[in-house]
This record gives structure tokens, sequence and C-alpha cells, in this order.
């Protein structure tokens, strides 16, 4: 069986979800190319060993250079959202394939220029878009393009969360714009961009607002520094379809951990969907009886549904590193198959161009088209 | 139109929801006999003439037995539950109609002489099992009775409460063998045995236990009073049809403040409600295709559901006290109709003779049959 | 005791619910003005007759100018938007007291003539904005007030209906714009930029988009008809305080049936709620040990609690049309007190200004200011 | 550092399980002993070679007694109930450290010998009772302890699934005594009774019910055989510490995948869980301002919160097979640190001899004292 030797760089959050998931989709998918974790890197030298013996990389490294040599097929970024671009270009240019987290970049042109050079270069390219790999999204996904749902007209998501109210955060590099590109609208927004578009379609306008509430935090060096990006980002969007679309993301509203929500209404159909309870999926349909109707709780873990049969028997949840396991599962998939893993950097680009066209808005206070 | 005349004995929790009732059932229902506030009978004649004008009673005293005067049609018992045959026995007697409150009786042989004595004389009876008239439970019946449920296997039941905890609390009625006949047992067991008989069926055997927690209790007079009835009631039964059921009540049940909680399980549905949450049937169908089943939160507001229409649009909510307004309806229906009221007396024995063999059990130690 | 004799206009489903509550108020509150159910007005005098023998109305009429008669002391408009103002006016320069229903008008010009006519007559008048009655959102109110979530900053807030896709559903006034000045916006939207308003504040400014997904609907004679007005409304907002605000409403939402659903982010604290389960009201809290922290679900229904005590013991729950009940009871209160009735046309008029604004940027396509 | 090997016997679900938590356990735990994954046993050679090429063990085999051979530290047993007793003993004797799944045997006889056999070999012994290991299990284990709750009065529990009506699911070992001991009742409810344990203390005596609703099920080899296990159980439970306790299962509760619900009332709180929802803890607490008190629901994934730091940042939830990591971690700790791992086969025998009453008392009627 094929092998391909992965070079993995970033080892904190995304870093270890990613380990995580070549490990896991060799255990329990059969994948038809084996994922050798060959290369980790990181920036500090003894935490990457440390990371590279716990996942059971073969080689460790602080230079992420060394993730272009000849012995690597794929190269994985995990790395902050400023290195996302130089990586993904070298990359493509060492005829590596490449698996980027989101968002793809930290603006337009550089999410074009990479997406420019893995098509130049003819190599396979995946954006980490892992909220499409959720059981239930795939399903809602399913239902949505067999029609159930109809047509779809509204959409309805909120992403928040509250660790930008932890007291005494330092001023990291997802606060700065140089580095991050925006604050949670790039971070957090990005995701129910990518599932609008999944799952609804392509947007064609929007207008919108950013809000930094804390304007300063603390700098590691000591003293305040400024806070460059958005703590908190709302737009309206209009989809080509005619459906209507309303977006909300924070990382500042207390109470809310990991709050992805998301409601979809059709003509014949409604459903929704929440990442602190990812197994579930609420579904309304006009195929039931009319003094039968409800939203119904899918526990989306029997064997007819995506992924479950690999993991688990009926009812016994799965977490949120699965979503990752499946995404790789795709690259890993595709690649074999000689076609496109989904979402690819067009995907990226295109999630990429909403943001922008929210940026601008936000400056212009008008109504944006979404760039092409 | 006819019109009855009610002679109302109680004026506390359960007076106050039966006064409403009538009010209620005759603005909202046009029942086809009109119910008259005619008496109003309390223990304390200030209060008494209070509750009188506020529900517009015609008159009050705080002597039951002026209920038993010609004038009177319709005697209601919302009174404690040791002057429930009494008054139900002599309102026979006199050739009223009675609709009493549950539990019918403190024990069998009484509820059985309140029934030989409305038998007797040949007097619509009714007992106020008023959480039959949810809409969500008569959709439930109808579920159950139209076969979309198979065959009932198993049934789950919990009811909670946890006033008895309340700091001070003085030793009531309602804590005293000799005027309560039993503690929770007889005061919210017998709702779920109720339902429990309305929707699965007779009650062959049971097995139980009862808990007094709180052993003693402030006197109102000062000093410390025995406690002598149960704080929490558990028991297992067989229907007559095979099915297993599960019991348990308790008034000392910390957060718990009316979860009535009862579930389901049949060969081709199962279905769950709570009545902190009763305007919402959960349903689960294996007419669902097998990727899409789940339990389903019907909102038991349309036009299709039972009394929905006579209230307000879709989705507006309605509240407990809507329970009595639909037992009212039954009752007046029933009489004009001139068939048996639903709930009757027989209802309100069968039910006892559950807690009769709960308490049996409780002494011996063993299952013991429900008594015929 | 003071009686004040009302004349009801409107006898569907808010004259229905109008009526109930002055009744009801009557019975449960005390309240230290009588409200007498003098005059019922609608447009079939067969069912004005039958309305105003079921809720006791002393009179009828189909010709609301009689509510202007001397023996009238408060005119109840309950009848639809075109009509909101030449009754107020007529029943304010006749010098009644005037309840209106929500929206106050079709425009704000309409609104600011109606506030103008019962200033200059110096009578008491109210919106019925019932939402702010119930239980839950008055402790919510406290709670803010109080300061126990901080300062606010960001409201999320969710109006979805479906009766909009009802089959065959005629072209009503309510689809028209010249009768019901807009459409969701109006009828659904107002109900929570009225709670924004009474639990955030004052909104500077909005952008906004309106959509009608179902163009044409059947007339009553035959043929189809033109909608002008919007099946749905979203708007971004930026209150006076910093706070920001998103909102969105639709009667299109398949298989949503009155879910407004609202929820506040402030420093200290958050807490949401939705009016399909009225009674929870969901708190997180900073004062909670850091381990223990999670939105806690409070059944509102204690004794503490507002309102409560005036209906039934802990755990027994009220549905939609107590808010009514509670919203007469501070109209008949204010009125004794000689204080102004709060929600007042003032408060209108301040959420007429907000759909005024996101009217005009759905025209501009640009973010607009509320207008004074 | 030091490494023990692993023989794993055993290669379905739990064979799964537990090779997953022994590779997860050393990514995220830093263990202070490694586990190597030395050899996979089970029945079928070609499935066993797979499963061991998967989760990377080094060796293979169909005999369990290999797993007796000098190399082996840990034996791992995750096969049928009726090869617990053997291979544990055999294995003890041996002077491996044994890890049992649950139940530990078919009967207390037969769970006393093994404990014996542990025992005098003087080796560590664990029972992957893996409910434990829920981080929410182990906030409420310390809540309880901390005196958070008060005095546990009240338990209730059910734990519900449906696989059992899965049609022409065959005669497997499950549904045979000789092989199994009991049905839900050992399959199931053990894991409820030793939760109850965990939590509450020690159960005194048992009234219980055991039901088989599908009396015969297919033969792999044709034909119908008979179910000599109970498909359903029930009963009620005193508590030493003088608490009640209610406990159901069953495996063909239609709806309902993992449904393993728990409840506890105490005098300062109450709390309740369920396996389906695992990552959520509710707590009522009597700490809390009356007007505010509620069920809050906790998502226990802060790093204040056992386990949590190990995996994702907050609201990144986990799943089902966390807990068996979470075990895993235990038993590596336990035996690095020369201390009983917890739960032991004292634990195991204890669950036993709930289950044994049990059974009695369906035999003989009444209520069973817990054997010693």
């Amino acid at each position: 069986m094929r092998a391909i030797k992965v070079a993995l760089i970033g080892t904190k959050f995304m870093g270890k979800a990613h380990a995580n998931a070549y490990r896991q989709a060799r255990a329990f998918f059969s994948p038809p190319i084996l994922p050798v974790l060959y290369l980790a890197c990181g920036t500090n030298a003894k935490e990457t060993l440390e990371f590279a013996e716990k996942f059971g990389f073969a080689r460790y490294t602080t230079n992420w250079e060394e993730a272009l040599g000849p012995e690597i097929d794929l190269v994985d970024i995990s790395a902050p959202n400023d290195l996302h671009a130089p990586i993904a270009i070298a990359a493509a240019r060492a005829k590596k394939a490449v698996f980027c987290e989101k968002p793809l970049a930290r603006n337009l042109d550089e999410a074009k220029e990479m997406l420019r050079a893995v098509e130049e270069a003819g190599v396979p390219h995946m954006v980490c878009f892992n909220y499409r790999f959720f059981p239930a999204i795939q399903l809602a996904k399913k239902l949505i393009s067999d029609g159930a749902l109809g047509e779809i007209r509204q959409f309805h998501t909120l992403y928040l969360q509250d660790w930008g109210l932890r007291p005494g955060l330092p001023l990291t590099w997802r606060f700065q714009r140089d580095k991050a590109g925006s604050g949670a609208l790039g971070d957090t927004a990005v995701h129910i961009v990518d599932l609008a578009r999944f799952l609804v379609g392509e947007i064609a306008e929007v207008t919108g607002m950013l809000t930094t509430f804390i304007p300063e935090r603390p700098l590691p060096q000591g003293g305040m520094g400024k806070v460059t990006v958005d703590d908190a980002a709302a737009f309206l969007a209009r989809f080509k379809s005619g459906a209507t679309g309303i977006f909300e993301t924070s990382r500042v509203a207390l109470g809310r951990k990991n709050f992805m929500h998301l409601e979809l209404n059709g003509t014949r159909g409604s459903l929704y969907w929440n990442a602190e309870d990812p197994n579930w999926l609420w579904l309304y349909s006009l195929d039931d009886p009319p003094h039968l109707r409800g939203f119904r709780r899918i526990l989306v873990t029997e064997a007819e549904h995506p992924y479950a049969k690999n993991w688990w028997p009926t009812g016994h949840i799965l977490g949120y590193e699965h979503s990752f396991v499946h995404a790789v599962v795709e690259l890993l998939s595709a690649i074999h198959e000689g076609r496109k893993p989904s979402p690819s950097f067009v995907d990226g680009v295109r999630a990429q161009a909403v943001l922008e066209a929210v940026l601008l808005s936000e400056g212009s206070r008008r109504w944006e088209k979404v760039p092409d």
C-alpha cells in the first residue's frame, strides 16, 4: 500500500488536532494511502520533540523549510495565519501536496496567490474546514442535495465563544491584524461562511459590522498593546440563489464556549445544528403528518449515518477531534483517487472573498458585492 | 341554553383552579351547558367572600352543607382529602352531580363507598385527574389508540417536586395520614398512576417502597409534630397487558418543581412528556426513514391538535390551568350528552386500588396484586 | 372601588387576548381599579354578539365610534393597524384612556401624530408590548437593572414563525402595505425591537434587508394579488451604549411557530429566553465558581418571581395569554396611581422609529440613523 | 521510562475501545508508564491481523493463552463474559496485571473467585467501569465528596438502549445465560450500579423484576433459539446510607440509543447527567440566590475540569471513547505509584453482588439483601 510522508508545521491546538487525525484515520478508516507522521515542526525545540514523541513522528525540527525536503509528500500547515502563504507557496513549488488550516490566508490577495501556486504546481490542495466533516453536517448536506428541505430560503448562524474575556489574556498573534488578517471574522466566522457555502451556495453580497470591545491587551513584555482586529463581527448576506443569511461571531460572548449554531429554513423542511452538541441534527419536515410535525432530534451515530460505522455502535458519541479525522480521510482518498480534495484552496479563496466584502462593507457602511 | 349552578367547596390552590376553569370554559369553549358560579365555600369567611367576589360567585358560605341546597346542580369538591367522602356521599344523596379532586379518597374502602353512593344515586360523577387534559396527553392517547406506538412495553414515570424542603414548612394536613391518607403517594403519584391507566391500561401487581426523610415538622401551635405519611414513594409494576412500569414520586427532590415526566416505549414508537414543558410532546416513530429517526418535539398548539383551536394561534403556549378548563368541558359535555364523564369515580377507585397495593407491599416487602 | 368601562375594538386574536386579560386581571390580581367589559366592537354583528356574550360584555356594536360615547373610560384598540391612528386620535380627543395594540402605527409619522393626540389630551396611553410582561422578561429586566450582567455588549434576537407558508393563505390586510405599514417587520420585529429597547437601551443606527419570498397570494374574491410587504426582515444595529444588536424576523421560517429567541451577553453575565418556552430564563453568571459555570435554567414560577404569587404554586407554568393580564395590571395600576403606564405611546413611537430606519436602509442600502 | 507490554484479548467493540485507549493515553497524557501494544488476540485470524495492524500491535494470535507468555505485563480482557474468569485467573497466576471489562463475571461466585486469584497473586487488577471516567462524572464525584450536594437522598437512573429490537438480530452470546450470566442486567445495569456505588455508596437491599419481551431469536445456523436472559430489568434499592434508588435498564426501549441517565437529589443540591450528552453536567444548588435557582448546564471542558486540559480548548467536546483513555491513565498511574487501581475487582464483586440480589429477588418476589 502506498504511504505518504507528512510534515506537520504547528504543534499547538491545531497541530495536535491534525497529528491525532492522521493516526486515527489509519486506525479506524483503513485509508487507501497510509499517512506516515514523518516530520513535526514547531517553534520551541523541547516542546516539539515532546510533541513528536507523543504522536510518533520520526523526526522533528524548528525550521519549517525542512518540510520542503525530498522525502516529504504532504505539507500540513497548522501554523499561525501569516505563515500560511509562504509555506503553502514554497510547498507547492516543491511539489508537495498541501493541507492548510483555515483561514486560508490573511486576506483575499494572499489567498489567491496561494491558489495560483498550488494550481500552477498541479499539487493536491485542501483547506481544513473541519466542520464540514461532522457526521451531522454531512447528513445535512445529503438531505439538502436530495431536495429534502426544498429550496433553502433562510440561513441563520451564530458562532460564539468567550475565551477573549479571560482575564489577563495577552496580545497574541490572534489580536494583531498583520499576523491574523482579522479577528473573530477570520478565526471563527470563516467556518460559518464555509458551511454556508457548503450547504446553501455562493454569497452574492453582504453588509456587516466589526466591533472591538477590548481595545488593549497585555503585551508579553509588559505594558499594554493595541488590539487591531475585531472581537466580534456580524453581517447580513444575500446568496446568489436568493436566500438570505445572517451571520454573527464573537470571541467575547460570555458563557458561550464553542457555540456554533446554524439553522436553515427551506420550503420543504428546516434543520438546525450546534457544535456544542454536534452529534445531534434537528430536522423538521413537511413529509410528516401535520399533527405530528416537530423538529426531530437525530442522534447521528447509526450505521446508516456518515462515518458512524467506523467508530462505535449506535448512540456512542463522537467528539470534536473526529471531524479532523474525517477531513484527513477525504484528503487521503482524494489523493488516492486522483481527484481534487474538497474543500480545496478554491473554497478557501471563496470564503476569504466573503470576509473581504465584510471588511469593505465595514469601511463603506454599505452593502458590498463579494469579489470574484 | 341549559345552565347548572355550581357549588365549589375549597378556595385554595384547587378551588382557584376550578373556579377559573368554569369561567374560562364558558369564554373559550361555548360549552353546551353554562356553568354558573353560584356558591363558594371556604373555611374563613373573609377570604371566602374575597374569593367569591374575584371569581364572580353569587354567594359564599363557610358551611359546606349549603352545597346540598335545592338550587345547586353540581358539587365541586376541592377541599382536603378527608372531606372528599362525606361531601361526595352527601351530595350524591342530594342528587347533585359531583366533581371531585384527586385522590378520590384517603383509602380504597372510602373510595369504593363514594363510588357506591354516586352510582346508587345515579348522578354524574367525575374525578379531576386534570393531567389527562393537557393537549399533548390527549394527542399521546390518540396516537396510542390508533396503534401508532404499536404495543406498549415499558412505561417509566417520575413525578418530582421539592416544596417539602421549604424551611419551616408546618405540619399541614398533607403530612398527616388521618387527613391525607398518604403523602406523596396519594398527592402526586396518584396522577401518574391515572396517566398510566389512561395510556397503558390496568396495573396487575406492584412492589414498592415509601420513605419519610423528614420525620418531624413544626406544629402551627409551636413545637414539632410527627409526619405520618411518605415524602417519597417508588414502585415497580406489571400491567395486565404484560407491559412493565416504574413509578417514582417525591416532594423533597431538590430542584424539581412540578417535574412530572413520563415515557412510553412501544414496538412501533416511543414518546415522552414533561409537565414542566407541557406544550411539547416528544415522539419517536419507526415510520420515519431509518437515517432520519429521532425523537421529534411537537409543539401541541396547532389547529389539528386537541383543544388548540379554542385558544390562540399556533405556537402560543398554554399553561397549567388550561388542563382544568378542558376537564370542565368534558364534565359539561358528558352531562349534556347524558353519558358518563371520564375519568369517573370508577377511575378514582382503580387508582386508589393501586395506591393500596403499594402500601400493602411496603408492609409485606413483597409484590402485591392490585385489589379489584 | 373605582371601576372603568372598557370599549374593546377588535374581536379576533388580539381582541380575545385583551378581553381575557381584563377578566383575569380582576380574578387574580385585585387591581386597584376594576375593569368593566362594557362595549365590544367588531366588524360582523353576529360574531361580535357571540364574542360579547362569551366574555361578558354589557353591549356590542359594529361601529367603533360608539367607543367615544360618554360612558366609556378606556378605549382598547385591538383592530388592524390602519385603524390604530384614527381610533386613538378620536379616543384621545374624547378624553378616553387609550390602550393600543402594536405596532402603534403604520409608520413613524402616524405614530407621532397619535402620541401628539394623547399628550395634548392628557389621557393615559399605553401600547401593548405584551412580551415585556412575561415573568422571565421582568426578571431579566431586574437582573440587568441591578447590574447582574454588567455592561451589555451583544444582543441577538430572532423571531420566527411559519404561518405565512400555510397553503392557500389569502391576501389579508397583513400582506398589504397600505393597511399594515410593513409585514413581518411591523408585525413581529416590532416586539423584539421593543424588548431590545426595554432591556438594552436606545438603538442609534441600523442596516437591514427586507425580503418577500412569496410575491402573490390568493385574493378573497378569486385570482391572485400582489404582496406589498416583507415576509422576512433582518437588520444589524448599534445601540447608543455601544452594544451591538442582530435582529431577524420571518413569517415563513418553516417549523418555527412563535420562536422569539433573545440572548444578551454582558461583561458579568449572559442570559437567553424563548417565547416558545417562556417560563424558563437561562442565566450565566461570573458570580458562580469557575468550575461550576453554565447557563442555569430558572423556572420563573417561584413566589420570589414577578407575578408568580398571584397564580399557582411553584412549577405550575403560565401560558402566552398571561402576559396580557400583566400588561392590563400595569395599565390599571398606573391609571390608579396617576403615573404614566409603561410602555407608553412614547415607546410605540421609538420602536416605530427603528422600523422606519430599517425601511430607509433597505432603500439606501446603507446604515441609517434611527430618527428622533 | 518504564514500559509495559499489553496483551489485549478481544477485537470487537470493546477490543477496539481498549486498543484506542492505550494509544491515546500515550499521545495525550504522558503516562508515567508507557503501554506497548504487544499482542492482539481474537477468534478470527484474518480479522485479528487486520486489527493488530491498524492499532500497531507487534503480534497477534487466536490463542489467548499466549497472553500468559513471559514477555507480557498486562492482560486486558475485552472478550465475552464467560471468558473473563478463566483468563483473569490464569493471568493472575502468571503474575500479570489484569484489566477486565465489565461485568466482572457471569455471577457472584465467579467474580469472587477472580478476586481471590488476583489478590493471592498480588497483581494489580482493575475492572473497566469506563463511565466513572467521563469528566462530568468525575466532577460530580468531586462535588459530592466536597459536600456540595449535602446528604444524597434519592438516586434515579435509567439506562436505555434499543439495539435488541433490530430486525433479524441473531441469538448471540449476549442472549444466553450460560455465556453472559444475565442480559441487560449484567450488560448495562451493571454500569449504573457501579455509578451508584461510586457516587452514593453501598446498596443494602433491592427488589426487582426482569423481563424478556422477545423470547426467541434467530440462530446463526437457522431456526430459532430461546433467549435465556432478560431484555429489561428494573429494581428499587435502599442504600446503606438511607438513600433510596430506582434503577432501570432495557435493550428494547425504542428510540433510546445509549441513554444512560442519572439524577441525584441531595439536601444541598441535585445533579443529573446523560451519556448521550456526556460533556454536560446539570447542577442545582441551594448556594444560588433563591430567585436565581435552576439546574445549570455545565460544559465540562474547562481547564478547571478533570482531564480537559489534556485534550482541547474550552468547548470542544469529547466523545464516548475518551472515558476509556482516562481509565487507562488511572490504571497506568496506579501501577506506577504502587497503589491499587480504582475501580478494582473489589468493585467488580460488589456490583455483581447487587445484580445477584436482583436475580434472587426476581425469584423470591421479595426484597433481598445484597450479599456480602
